[in-house]
């Protein structure tokens, strides 16, 4: 095909753009369908020459089709990705889901060898299973260091809560990643661990200077860099020692002088979605692609029009604002980066199923096993009462369904089960010694399940539920058959202070069944879970 | 291949017996691991010769893979068949999922030609989508006429609630999934709907005479045979003016002397799933299995255990309890559905998307439309209070999603959901007056929206949450805001007996999103939705 120069720019700039797209195949399907574009919009972006596409939601069977259909509407080798740090089945149901990070971190502090083995293991698995899925590049590893607890959106996600382990361990995911032929991606630089807002919602400010960055944020970026990684995700953050007027993902000082001069860091650059509120509040689609490339960014993630974005960059080449050369190196990059991708599997070739294999399977199970702490008891003994499981929310509840553990083991010992959500019916009575409304619950001892990790959209709605005093006062009328945290180290802290220590008791950072089988047959002295469901259909 | 006697036997006896599988591709995903054979298991049966799957669970691009799977495995050609009786999208998400039947059979009593041209669309429309999934059986459709309100497993899955109605509109459905190539099935042979116990759960007894069953349970029946169906299924039911002794799907005098020599039905005779407690509870897997055969059954589903059925028969017919032709004839019977069935693409063609294309997009919003009853009203001009939403269960909860309207909508225009299911913090206080406890509820008006279906399996559960006296709690108060009964229409005429007619009010047959999506823009008076997620993920 021949294009005249417009057209020919218009390609060009189109190959950075990458755009996000539902892993369901049907428009009715989509789960966000204010920013997943609709099949049409995809398929005429891709013909004009969008050169990548972000996927959530859908199965991992359903992701696998998906990028095949992307690939037949596109005339080009597109890059694929998707949000999966902790497994492809954090975000594709039927993939493994592992432990998250931080898990890894914790257990690095005690026996950093075997720390190391699982995270090269976990970017192994996590490279493997995109592949499978048609994926070729993941959106990790995550590099921040997590050394502030309140931190909303990064917490469990980051490797560490010390720049030594955060980079050693992030280094060996990225070491496991490069070897399935999956491209990675270092993020957010300069580092979003310190940061106690949320970058979702407004624009976090990271006030230190360039000496306190050298010592803390960038190391793990360095050695993830030095790994080999062939990314690097911009954070919106604002660094006022470094650029008083735009968040990094804008900043030439961070992107150019920092991540380029400094780091020597020579492959792509892509920003964090632009649809965020940190950078829509302040920008339009267009200048904002335009501010991030006159940065030093490469590809432009979700921006909020990619239409305008194109146009705008187009704009900024033709008018001379951007120099041709930029676009040039940036389109270079891209290719040396698809060059070292493995070939997806052609779409009348039998496909690889995308499910884990058992060797997956195991990493799993040890990964929970090993991550799990369990607080020395004789196992609940209770045989009715209350399982009273807290969740984030329910639409969706990826860590219950009709077969959790967390649900179907308790039930199998006369526990009747009680969910309670952001969208049900409140526990909650205004006493601060009697914060829970105990005649909502119904009598008996209650075994506590709280599914909680620092999740962001969230705010500080989790601060605000009383499970301290709630803990005393269950404890207070020996009401307290046992309590499970999943999710969050600082959860578990918190509430061991206030624990009797005879309670049976266990932390698991991840939330899967995996983890719900593996602490509840533990602490329920179940040898095998026996209690399948006993409708056969529904 | 040659085989020795027994092993051809086995071979011939194992053809006719039909597994369940779910629909995930991976034995971590079944959600019923105790009904759900392991693929292991599976891949076993299969090359031993069993000639039949039914399937349950996955989205419909999984099923599309599972049954590849499954031909994969077996080196003969497999009857794969579901329960979508309301559409694949009622079992497989992704499909489309159609009001169901009932909901026609009251149109029908309006506008039976509009009722009539809708049911065959929905045949068309269901066997297609099933087709491109890779089944080629439907269990549909049900036959039996819902002429006893209280049934609690039948209810409006019937397609009338007298004899004409049902038999006419049942035949219109076999007459448009004839044409797509799937086989259908003809259901609860000699009739389901006059019971009020669950045969999911015990053995329902009929007791009518001969006379009583050729005017009312039989003629749809008729209908659909003269209509070409290919296979009837029995029903777990005691007739003890035709066999004392033996529910009908065990029953010669049912079976034979019924079905067989009276209505002349040729096709396949096929058992409703023999691990029901109806069969389970009197009889072993191998003796329910010689017992059907013996009765005049052809095939058998589900069985308790599928090798001891598979043994079972292969002694029966040694030993010459069963006479060898009774084998040859039901062989021969299932080659002949198999002859009509339209050939299931080969794995290393490019496949049809199993999703619903426009056509059938209009069908599933014109069934909405059709059958929405709305009670005029101005709309509801509340700009904030509670959306109250009764729904079954939680795990799964295919009405609700991220994007529900019945969640969406509401909380765009300033309502706070609140959903209230069997395992969250109960509403109800003990007061026959005032039975919602408002305490719990939160201020403001009610929009209450009750997701309720006569399901198998609830036993009573619906008739004691008090929704009559709750509704005139609320109207007395002056906070009932809107009312939208999803599901059953006994319980919608039950409830508008108590309701205001002032109050804004609907009821839909169907409860899918689009259902919803229709009932809330008129009721709230938007135009559109506009309430996409805030949140750009998850």
């Amino acid at each position: 095909m021949s294009y005249s120069p417009t057209d020919r720019l218009q390609r060009q700039v189109a190959e950075l753009i990458v755009i996000r797209a539902s892993g369901h195949l049907a428009d009715q399907q989509r789960r966000y369908p204010r920013w997943e574009l609709s099949n049409t919009d995809l398929q005429r972006l891709l013909q004009q020459g969008v050169g990548g596409v972000i996927l959530l939601g859908g199965s991992a069977v359903e992701l696998q089709q998906r990028t095949l259909m992307l690939r037949r509407w596109s005339d080009q080798p597109l890059l694929l990705c998707a949000d999966v740090e902790e497994g492809v089945g954090q975000r594709f149901e039927g993939g493994s889901w592992l432990v998250p990070p931080l898990a890894l971190g914790r257990l690095y502090q005690s026996d950093p060898q075997r720390a190391l083995d699982f995270a090269e293991r976990y970017g192994r698995c996590t490279g493997d299973q995109a592949r499978r899925c048609g994926l070729n590049w993941v959106l990790g590893p995550v590099c921040d260091v997590n050394n502030n607890p309140a931190n909303p959106v990064i917490n469990v996600r980051a490797w560490g809560e010390d720049a030594p382990t955060a980079g050693a361990l992030a280094a060996a995911f990225q070491r496991g990643l490069s070897r399935t032929g999956v491209l990675g991606c270092a993020k957010h630089f300069p580092g979003h661990g310190d940061t106690s807002s949320d970058s979702h919602l407004d624009l976090p400010v990271l006030p230190h200077s360039p000496e306190r960055l050298a010592n803390l944020e960038l190391p793990p970026f360095r050695e993830v860099i030095a790994a080999g990684v062939d990314s690097v995700m911009t954070a919106h953050l604002l660094l006022p020692e470094l650029d008083q007027a735009h968040p990094a993902t804008l900043s030439k000082a961070v992107l150019t002088n920092l991540l380029r001069d400094d780091l020597h860091f020579g492959g792509l650059v892509v920003t964090d979605a632009l649809v965020m509120d940190a950078i829509t509040k302040r920008h339009g689609a267009a200048e904002a692609a335009v501010l991030a490339f006159e940065a030093g960014a490469d590809l432009i993630l979700m921006p909020a029009d990619a239409d305008a974005a194109i146009s705008g960059l187009c704009e900024a080449f033709s008018s001379g604002r951007l120099p041709e050369q930029r676009l040039e190196t940036s389109l270079q990059r891209r290719r040396q980066a698809l060059d070292r991708i493995q070939k997806p599997p052609s779409p009348d070739q039998p496909q690889d199923t995308p499910l884990p294999s058992e060797a997956e399977r195991t990493l799993e199970q040890e990964l929970v096993a090993a991550c799990l702490h369990l607080q020395p008891s004789t196992g609940i003994k209770a045989s009715q009462g209350v399982n009273l499981i807290r969740v984030d929310g329910l639409f969706p509840c990826p860590v219950l369904s009709g077969t959790a553990p967390a649900l179907r083991l308790p039930e199998g010992q006369g526990f009747k089960s009680l969910v309670i959500h952001s969208q049900g019916i409140s526990p909650w009575q205004h006493q601060t010694d009697a914060p829970l409304a105990l005649d909502r619950l119904g009598e008996g001892p209650v075994l506590l399940q709280l599914f909680m990790r620092g999740n962001p959209f969230r705010g500080s709605q989790d601060s605000i539920e009383p499970w301290s005093a709630a803990v005393q006062q269950l404890q207070s009328l020996h009401r307290l058959a046992g309590l499970v945290i999943y999710g969050s180290p600082y959860v578990w802290e918190q509430l061991k202070t206030v624990l009797n220590p005879d309670i049976p008791a266990a932390y698991s950072p991840g939330q899967m069944p995996e983890a719900q089988r593996q602490v509840l047959t533990t602490l329920l002295n179940h040898s095998h879970t026996t209690t399948g469901n006993a409708d056969f259909t529904d």
